[in-house]
């Protein structure tokens, strides 16, 4: 049996959990405002990470982090605006000192591809890619079991910045026409705001997100169709894109996103059919199963990696 | 020392040479016609290599076939219609019987990356993606000094068909905008043909190809510096591509387009100095220097990688 105290850190909530295996046998939660630094918030993980553990049963402490992560170091190399001050933190320090625990640290995306493969949707499985459709778009690769780490930390972990529109919009991460710059909950309202007849679209002053976007189309929407058309073809084409780097058997899909999963999953699974090279056979398309339990039941292998990180 | 017979098997003629460290001692090769067996023409790859041997120091024989190989097993496991033969031959065996000496089969592509990386534009380079722009677009990556295989021996391959316009052209490979239906010596005539003004461009009546084309858009001629413009932003957004794929330090480029290096090589650095997210620094972009001795050169580094392959 393996107890691993968990820490799932995002922008406004630190997720904490005592991880039994593959089940999540006790959990609390911080939440914070905009703009804090990590060091700041770190006293009362450490707080609600000893009060789980109260009967001193954990082995370890695991850390995702919502950034870039150089995993081998357990070292944060890079954030996009949250929690700057964590390249400069040693967290593992932290996890010695205030929990008395070593403290492994990877990056959420990477921690959740672990959970889904101990404990949810692709139990068994050694090479997947999962993407979380979502505000962004996240994609994370794992290959021979273990996610990829590269020579810099971040292989893999980019998978919604693969620019599937060459001469598209320009992302927030400074590219042009990536996934997400393409077909995510930030530029959904852009792609319609554009898009041909949007001004007489039953889109027309409601909120644009997926589930708005899905409905009318669902309804009918001439507009909706296409835009929703437009999304499941860059996601498709997004697949595409992993199948041919990463060599997966299984494609992993969550996020906001897969409140529709009847109709991305087999959308995914029939682009995926006819467009991916894979004359060994075809890559099976699922939904994750964990939701945002997913990189707390990560923790686990996180610690089974004994035989240390590959990249 | 380490001696190694090469063989890298194309689609019209096999180069075959004796290989010594970094340097080839001797060469020799066959040409052959159209719609051959690779059985057919064995027993004659077979005599050259035995001819180029005749001091029997040879320790090897590596093999680099154009088509998707299984490394680990020393397998064919897929053609694009060339040696279609290939998938039921045990190349291995052939090896050891014909020439008496373990063989090991590797993509063709993969044995040119590790040939520079021995050799070459990339020496003392762990992590390097490669690609070739030509009639095709080829593109391999190196993680952590090996080449990348995948699950299912694909891993990293592919990377001329990694979609850079998900509403494009249909590609030869059946996906829908990949960087070489976009961008390449195949596709370059469908790109001129339907370019606006290409009627009156200075194109006009010429052969198609990429030298034609960098030459009048040197000279001033509208249309050829627009499609020219087009082929480096589709070769940029691959790199980018590449970049968050595998996190490499490099990025090195083969193939009859680097005539042009002086114009593609500061181009594809400038655009991922701009797009690529890598906080860590940004890769080199370099021309690759061994040309069709890269694959040669590559079985040496093949044939060292003793501690077996990594996916």
């Amino acid at each position: 049996m393996v107890r691993i105290l968990a820490v799932d850190l995002g922008g406004s909530h630190a997720a904490c959990a005592l991880v039994e295996d593959k089940a999540i046998i006790a959990r609390d939660g911080i939440t914070f405002g905009d703009g804090v630094t990590l060091e700041a918030i770190l006293p009362e993980i450490a707080e609600v990470l000893r009060r789980l553990n109260n009967q001193h049963m954990a082995q370890g402490v695991g850390f995702g982090f919502c950034g870039l992560v150089d995993a081998r170091n357990s070292r944060v190399s890079s954030t996009n605006g949250k929690f700057v001050d964590a390249v400069d933190l040693d967290l593992r320090a932290w996890g010695q000192n205030q929990i008395g625990l070593p403290l492994r640290l990877e990056n959420d995306a990477r921690l959740a591809l672990l959970g889904e493969c101990a404990a949810g949707a692709a139990q068994g499985e050694t090479d997947v890619v999962m993407f979380t459709l979502g505000t962004g778009i996240g994609g994370v690769a794992m290959m021979d079991g273990r996610p990829l780490q590269g020579k810099h930390g971040q292989a893999g972990v980019l998978g919604g910045h693969v620019p599937v529109n060459f001469n598209g919009r320009k992302c927030t991460c400074g590219a042009i026409g990536c996934a997400e710059s393409e077909a995510s909950g930030w530029s959904l309202p852009l792609v319609c705001a554009e898009w041909p007849g949007f001004a007489t679209s039953a889109l027309q002053g409601r909120e644009i997100n997926f589930e708005n976007v899905f409905a009318c189309a669902a309804a009918g929407d001439r507009v909706a169709v296409e835009v929703q058309q437009h999304c499941l073809q860059v996601w498709g084409a997004t697949a595409i894109a992993a199948v041919h780097a990463f060599d997966p058997d299984v494609l992993l899909y969550g996020g906001g996103v897969m409140k529709s999963a009847n109709v991305v999953i087999p959308f995914i699974q029939d682009y995926v059919n006819r467009y991916a090279w894979t004359p060994w056979g075809k890559p099976t398309v699922r939904a994750a199963q964990l939701g945002n339990d997913a990189a707390l039941l990560g923790v686990v292998p996180l610690f089974q990696q004994e035989s240390g990180f590959v990249r």
